[in-house]
Parts: structure tokens; sequence; C-alpha cells
């Protein structure tokens, strides 16, 4: 009996779980499609673990998983869709030709998403835009789980923020956090594991420090990096919730009354095409960023995203792991839709 | 004798000293009105503390006060403006015009500054947009005196990264800081006062943790926000470096071969209209962001710049304070020019 299974086969495996579920083959695919290669990458926070809670959302009404979102691109640089309340991931691959066409086209465009349920990391998707070439930075609120710095309360969100670089000969430069100091589905990890948080990842609900991961659960996550997180944190509530006419983190936790379902809200992408930028000074961009990148690597620091790289190349070539709990209950959630849940 | 000045007659004796250096009419203005921004919102690393590294890089040869900087738009949101070798502000300040109408004929809208230098802070920039109803996100490198996370040698920027978003009834929401765990101009006050630096902002030249400013000058400073911040310091080296065809914070080094001159590189300020975003959905956002702000002061945090603010209204009101170094200071650059440097 193997404990391993190969990416394709995971692929349909989750797929056809969604599929039983009730999401239209679309939002099926493309849902699958993140959560796998969450799990290719070893990145388990955001692998199979997310199809539990995105079945419980499915099931309690707060996401649609049969609405085709709606993409509204003029010829002009923003690029709007409307989930229509679909999983994220699905309203990203309608709106991506016409972000990429825009993009080349202006050198800079935004892809506004509004209403859709999020649940994923964002690097699938500035990866995406870096696979063809182009630079992206991608955020969107969350949940209100996060003090402000000085403050003792949650009210914004874990609100991740990433970024790629295209590189012709290697993965791209990708970044993608939580912009507390920790992601919640870590401090969820240590909960299950019954191990302690770090120091300074947290308060309780008394606003008090706290390590012990069901009291941070119950109280409020903190913003990495101090006031300076924090105003980026509440940057990205500004251009990624207010600004495109979506919910806050505080409204989003309004809307659902629950941190155990996944969120609804929007999320911005802003792409940049590099050769655009480049026509005017006559450089080439790519190969220029090749020498920073060289001059971090050779003081023996990470580009970050390298073990995930490693993990992928590793995962495609030989599947990935699962252990018996994890198989049962993909088996489970296949023979039993959202009644698993 | 006084040891005040009023607001008008510190910017009518910092343009006087530009001039007096042989900057042109248009760049000793808007240098000076940076730098008297900095001293009047008690922003002592950005104030009147500047004006000798600005006449030292003029002395240097490695700035042309008298250039004038070239505005290069198109109808499209990305608007070049060409410095040709003159101070960051004179090109921002030219670029503005078009910023503002293509952003709000776009909703997003980019501008790449060439071949400037760069001394100022950049919530001046971002405060202009606000200031016009627009929110506005800016970066640019600065050069190699910081090392990556896991690396021991300087090689990024203190990366500057700045924000605003306007507010009807109250000065903006603003951030801007140094993406390092402390500005460079912080670490040179410590050094002038013979204070130690807190623990973790910076190694020393062989890569060793020190509280010593003088061997943190020598070494190398931190990110903030450990890999996190990192990641965002080399972002901004892509996209305001590399990208726009602009040196980054190592070749600002090899250029200058000192960091007591200004650094000479690019920027990027990229700008969206929240009216241009709201019309899809009919909503007001700088209302809604005045929910998200209240929030935050309702829990005793505060948001940032507002010990600025509270400064300027008093510094408009009262004038600001120099010292009898200070104040010596500029009479002798006032009468010497680029002799006194």
């Amino acid at each position: 009996m193997t404990d391993t299974i190969s990416i394709p086969d995971l692929d349909a495996l989750v797929t056809g779980i969604f599929e039983t579920a009730g999401l239209s083959a679309h939002q099926a695919r493309t849902v699958a499609a993140v959560i796998v290669a969450g799990e290719r990458d070893a990145c388990k926070s955001h692998g199979i673990y997310r199809i539990e809670g995105c079945l419980r959302t499915v099931k309690a009404g707060k996401v649609d998983g049969r609405a085709v979102p709606q993409v509204d691109a003029g010829d002009g640089p923003v690029v709007h869709v409307d989930a229509a309340g679909a999983f994220a991931p699905a309203a990203f691959d309608l709106g991506l030709p016409a972000l990429e066409a825009r993009t080349r086209t202006h050198g800079v465009a935004v892809m506004a998403i509004n209403g859709c349920t999020h649940f994923s990391a964002l690097w699938p998707e500035v990866e995406a835009l870096a696979d063809r070439g182009l630079a992206a930075l991608a955020m969107c609120p969350s949940y209100a789980t996060v003090a402000p710095t000085g403050g003792n309360r949650a009210l914004l969100g874990t609100n991740p923020l990433a970024f790629a670089w295209p590189r012709r000969d290697e993965p791209p430069y990708v970044f993608d956090f939580a912009t507390s100091v920790a992601a919640r589905g870590e401090i969820e990890l240590h909960r299950q594991a019954g191990t302690p948080l770090p120091e300074g990842w947290a308060v309780d609900a008394e606003g008090r420090p706290t390590t012990d991961p069901a009291a941070a659960l119950d109280g409020a996550m903190l913003p990495f990096g101090g006031h300076k997180g924090s105003a980026i944190v509440t940057m990205i509530e500004l251009l990624a919730g207010v600004m495109i006419g979506d919910l806050t983190s505080p409204e989003a936790l309004d809307y659902l009354g629950t941190t155990a379902l996944s969120p609804h809200h929007g999320e911005i992408v802003i792409a940049f095409d590099p050769e655009h930028f480049a026509r005017k000074r006559g450089h080439d961009p790519l190969q220029r960023a090749e020498i920073l990148f060289e001059a971090i690597l050779d003081q023996g620091a990470r580009l970050p995203s390298q073990r995930r790289f490693a993990a992928r190349a590793r995962s495609l070539r030989e599947g990935v792991s699962l252990s018996a709990a994890e198989r049962a209950l993909l088996a489970r959630l296949a023979a039993q839709g959202l009644d698993a849940v």
C-alpha cells in the first residue's frame, strides 16, 4: 500500500471532490488547481487541509459554487471581475486574459475582483502572470483577526501580499506572505499539533500577549514588522477592500459571523510589463534582475519560494506523500461530498 | 534673540541657500520645499540636516542643479520623467500634472522617474496626490547599505515605501518608511549623539550584530520585519530600479563611490483614483475608509503620521525652533554657498 500519489491523480481526485460537492466544472477545476499546487509545493497550510473549509463554506451557503464570474474590461488598464459569489480562483482565471492583454498594451493594469470567496494562497495568481513575462503585485483583505499595532482587538485581516517577477531560466522571483506575523493557518496547525506559538505572534481576548494557539485564535494576531507592517496591512484594507467597493476584514467577519468559513471579499492584482517600461531605456530588465538575484545568493541568502520550487520539482517527479489520515479524509470527502462536513 | 523662525521665512532662507549654490529657480524651490516640509513636520532627519548633503552632491558634480527634467507622457497610464540628473523633487513636480490627469482618466497610472538624485522623504509626493483626491504608492532604491535577511553584506538599499489615502476633513492617511529596520538618517543621528543603536538594527563589516552606530554605518543595516521585509526591499529594487531601467542600490553606490552624497537612481509612483474604481460599485470610498480609521483610533492605536501632522499644525502657527548651531549653519550656508561644504 503506497502513501504517495502523483500530481495529476491528486488533481483528478480533488477536482472530483468539488464536483461531487456541486461546484461547476470550471470552479471545481480552478479551486482544485490551487489546492493541489499548495500540496505539490509542500505548503501544507494551503494544501488539501483547505478542502473541508471550502466545503463547509459551500454548505453554509456563503459561496456560490455554480456562479459564473463576469469580466468587464474596456480598453483601459482597469479590468473589473464580478465573481458573483464564486470562489476567487475561478474569477482570477476568467479575468487573466484581459489583465495580460491590457498590461502589455499599457505597461500597467489592475484587476479588481469583487464578491469572491477567498481561501487560497496568492502565489498561484502572481506566478501565472510571471509565467507570461509580467511582474505582479496582489493583495486582499481577510477577516478581522489582527490587531493594529498599538491596539488590542482583532480588526484587520492577515491580508496576504504577493509579488512575482519573471525569470527566463529559473522559476520566478515570488513572495507571498500574510502581513500578520504568522498566517492563521500556521496558528491552526500549532493548535492541532498542541505546540505553543513563538512569542510575539498574538494577543489573547483581553489584549495580553499569548503563546497559546487557542487563546490566539480567540484573541488577535499581530502585524509583521511592528508599526510598518501594521501600516501595510491597513493599506491593503484600503486598496483591496474600500477602494474597489468591497468588504474590509471587519465587514467580511460580520458577513460570515465566524472564522471557520472562507471569507467573502474582493482582491486586486496590479500587473506590470517590464518590457514596456524597458522600451524607453533600451535595456533588458530580466537580464539585469539576474545580477541582483546572483548577488543575494552569493552572500548565502535565499530568494523567497526557493524551498517551494524545490518541493515542486520533487513532487512533479515523485508525487506527494499523504498520511493515512489524509488519504482517509480524501476518500471520505470523495464519497460523501457535503455530507462529510 | 529669538530661536524660532516662521515657515515662510525658513522656506525663503533655504531656497536662497540653494540658489546661491547655483541651482535653477525651479530646483531650488522644489528642493527647499521638501526640506522645509521635513523641518515643519518635526522630521529632523529629513529637515535642514539634509541641506549640506545636497550641497556636497552638487559640489561633487553628481547632480545637475540646472537640469530641466523632461516629461514624456502620451495618453496611456505610464508617465515617464527623465530627470536629466536633477534633484528628484523637481522631476516629480513637473510630472505631477500628467500623473494626476492620467490617473483620473484611467483609474490607475504610474510615474517612472529616471536619473534623479534623491535625498528626501517620499511623503511630500504621495501627500501631493492625496491632496488631489488620489491614493498613491511610491518607492525607490537607495544605495547598498542593507544586507538581505540571511546574508551578511550591504547590497540592498533602505528603499523607502510610502503610501497615501485621501481624507476629506482630516490630513491624509500617510505612511512613509525605510524598509530597513531604521533609516540611515536615524543611525547617523545616533552617531552624532553618541548613543548606541537598539539591538537588531545592523551588522558590522564582518556581518556580526552591532549596536555601535559607526560600525553599523561601516557594515550593513537589516531589513524590517525579517524575511518578509527583505522580500519587499528586493521588490523595490526590481520595480523602481531594474524595471524602469535605472540603477539598483548596489549600482547607485558604485556610481557615487560613497554614502556621503545623495544617491542617483530612479523612482516609481503608482497612483489610483478611488472615485474611478467606485463608479462600478456605486459607493463612496472616502466615507467608507473613515469607518476603518475610526475603528483603529477607537482601540487606542494611532494612524501613521499623526504626530507629524500635529507638529505641522504647531509649526504653521508658531514657526519652528532652531538651535544656535542650526541657525549658525544656515547663516554660513547662505553666505558661503558651496564653499561652506
